[in-house]
């Protein structure tokens, strides 16, 4: 009988200096992969360097959470730039993140976009191939963390790089699959137990409902909880509690021990 | 008979997005090792990723020009910062210009400060030994560039990094061996041939006059030439041109072919 | 019978620490408006200063050129960013500029906005209505310089702030009155004879020839010209000179001497 | 009988984009005097405005807390800048909030530098002197705050400045007066009564015991209570309490309705 393996992965060091955001050494104990931010959007270096060493210590697998260059937005803003100028803001995070990790005792083992990035590459075709192009310039075998669908998957996997599938615990999806938006009623799920069970049914491959009831399957490799409000990482331990308790594995998607 | 060896260094990549410092191209061709800035007081990705570029072209070794976090400044104002906090900015700024160094087909051989950085690890015991830890957190083989009878060399040195030397070629230097400072006048020398015959006697270990006229011998792995002010390059390549004519043979004291 | 009268204006203050950009001294012998820069996309504190204090001294009326936060891009990106931090931007800006020019002898006495902001408040609804807003905030009897037809000058009028028409002197027209987008052939002009004599005919309220031929009449208060490449300086004097010869009066649109 | 009175004054708007320090609101209805970030070390425009908006509604006094450029070391970090750059750069932050402060229904009534700069122009002359030259620039008339016997005060007076002192509620002093170096013990008080008791005896012009017990009479004008530590609120709402109590009055010293 095989066994069932799913990663949980978190936004991590989106401090700044004076700034605290999150509570990055409890997540550290519940996840197993942390996409650690890297200094564009958030994240000083000091921040990324204390996140990489605890991830090493707790054997959390370190993603480099890449964004724009925009800190008084978080980066959570669509800047239209050029995508050659995309590709080299995204190499140098992964580099500079890299340094910092191997410091540490660890290295990226992958690059999951953040924010209006995130968003960005999900259609944007330019800006999509670009930060592909990056993490191939990076390491042709790097693992990357997307959305299902999405472009920045597709033209990874195009590139040959190893590709894995997010789902949102906390967030409603369409009918087709798709996030609800954030604006919408409902789009957020708040409720610790209702998260958690929704997570044991993409882990297991079962149906969960969609925002209209329909039955919705989604295949995911990590399911994504957030760190940065209040309650946050008791969902995420409510998360990895009922999933544990349906005897599915917690694995990291991109470990190095592999 | 041996062949008198010496390296030629200069300042790179110093730009900023629409902002243009230098000419980088033509310094390429002249020197043996480009100090490339990392971003945090010049340089932005795709700047930094073009130098880095041409100098693999050209066969320059690159070096991480790591400066404080200060644009507006352009890392000419020392910061007071804590130790532990300018390491972790010094290793993240060679990750990123490792990265981008990478993808341009070469990578980073030396670490060489910038400014005022450079400037107060001459004295500055903590921040010297701050920037030596992150070199070595970078890579226990790497090499720097400083000041001699500094203390980032000294340290360097004790650390186990392998330490180079340079002189400066258009400074005056008191008897002592220190340089003149700017404001002093006859601080800086802008005659490109004396310039050069100084370069010439350093390079085959013959004194030069200090700027009252004594007899000094200034021992040096590599030689500094500017590329930032109008009649730089020229400068630069009459430093080159003199020293082949006198049998020396540049080469880069970091060189990944050695 | 009534004199002819047309404002010249340029870019300035574009200059951000060590880097220089553009000739704010040559400029302000020759532009009747100094569109100066705030901080945001180009201009320290101190570049600021001079260029006021300069415009000052030669009787330039200063404008708040107000930009997206954006060092690296130069402002020329699109950020989709809340109209309302737009706005706060915005004021923020033309305050801190404000202050600059009133040590200075001056003060802002319109606002033209920078870059992408530029491009994207001629139909962008939203971010056109910050800008305003952020104007009227500032001052409601503040004037604004902008592209006839925009969002911008129609919400600005709307909202009772005094509206001022500028024209592109060395950009070509489509016959439907928009400019000819930088990327298409014959986009920018370039001799300096053919762009001061078409200045001459907008200024007179003749019509000048359209990319295709046909004759467009242009309405203008202020005509544009660029500081910030070779020659540029050299353009904007064969203009002004043009212009006197023509009989045309320069004149500040916004001058505080009415 | 003449009334005794003083003033509370706090650091606020100290967050940026994401990232939130301290509750202004909760402070906004215990201080008289707010001392708002400017963009250089904290708080970005909408923050900004937002404290404003509150402290107009509020009537709180509004003061400049003019910073170095240094979001990454939050104004922390001594930075040996030029003193004519310094200037400017404060000159900027002063104009930058009065615009907002205005859009808000208030203006900026004095100035307090922050952190580092703060202490930097206690001892050092050429910064001090730039503050002040930056102060005087924007407003012969406005009131400062800071340490009795700084330079900065001295100088300011000097310039005709309207000087005002303050004291720190939670701070031991030495038999000198001045500040116990907070890495020594003791340096900083945490008990509220504690605190508190000493406000009344500063504000009544009683002694209180320096860290020694040397008894030590500390003329104020404005007393400092802190905002971005967990129970600070809890502490300035004790201070103000005992104040009351003791039928001192809280009178913005700056206060526009004098």
């Amino acid at each position: 009988m095989s066994t069932v393996r799913i990663d949980l992965n978190a936004d991590l060091a989106e401090g700044f200096g004076r700034w605290e955001l999150g509570d990055d050494d409890a997540l550290l104990t519940v996840v197993t992969s942390a996409n650690v931010a890297c200094g564009f959007h958030a994240g000083d270096p000091t921040v990324i360097r204390r996140a990489c060493g605890r991830a090493a210590a707790e054997g959390v697998a370190v993603g480099a959470q890449v964004g724009y260059r925009d800190l008084a937005g978080f980066g959570r803003r669509f800047v239209d730039m050029e995508p050659r100028e995309l590709a080299d803001d995204v190499l140098y995070q992964i580099g500079a993140l890299d340094a910092l990790a191997r410091a540490s005792g660890t290295r990226v083992r992958y690059v999951k976009p953040h924010g209006a990035l995130y968003n960005a590459i999900v259609h944007h075709e330019a800006q999509a191939a670009a930060v592909v192009a990056a993490v191939r310039d990076w390491d042709p075998g790097c693992a990357v963390l997307g959305l299902p669908g999405s472009r920045w998957l597709a033209l990874a996997e195009a590139a040959g790089l190893r590709v894995f599938r997010e789902a949102f615990a906390d967030r409603a999806y369409t009918p087709e699959g798709t996030l609800v938006p954030r604006r919408e009623p409902g789009a957020v799920l708040h409720d610790a137990e209702a998260i958690a069970e929704r997570c044991v049914r993409i882990a297991l491959g079962e149906p969960v409902a969609a925002v209209d009831g329909t039955p919705l399957r989604i295949g995911a490799d990590s399911l994504c909880v957030h760190g940065d409000s209040p309650g946050a990482v008791a969902v995420a331990r409510a998360v990895r509690e009922r999933l544990a308790g349906a005897g599915v594995t917690l694995r990291a998607f991109a470990g190095g021990e592999d």
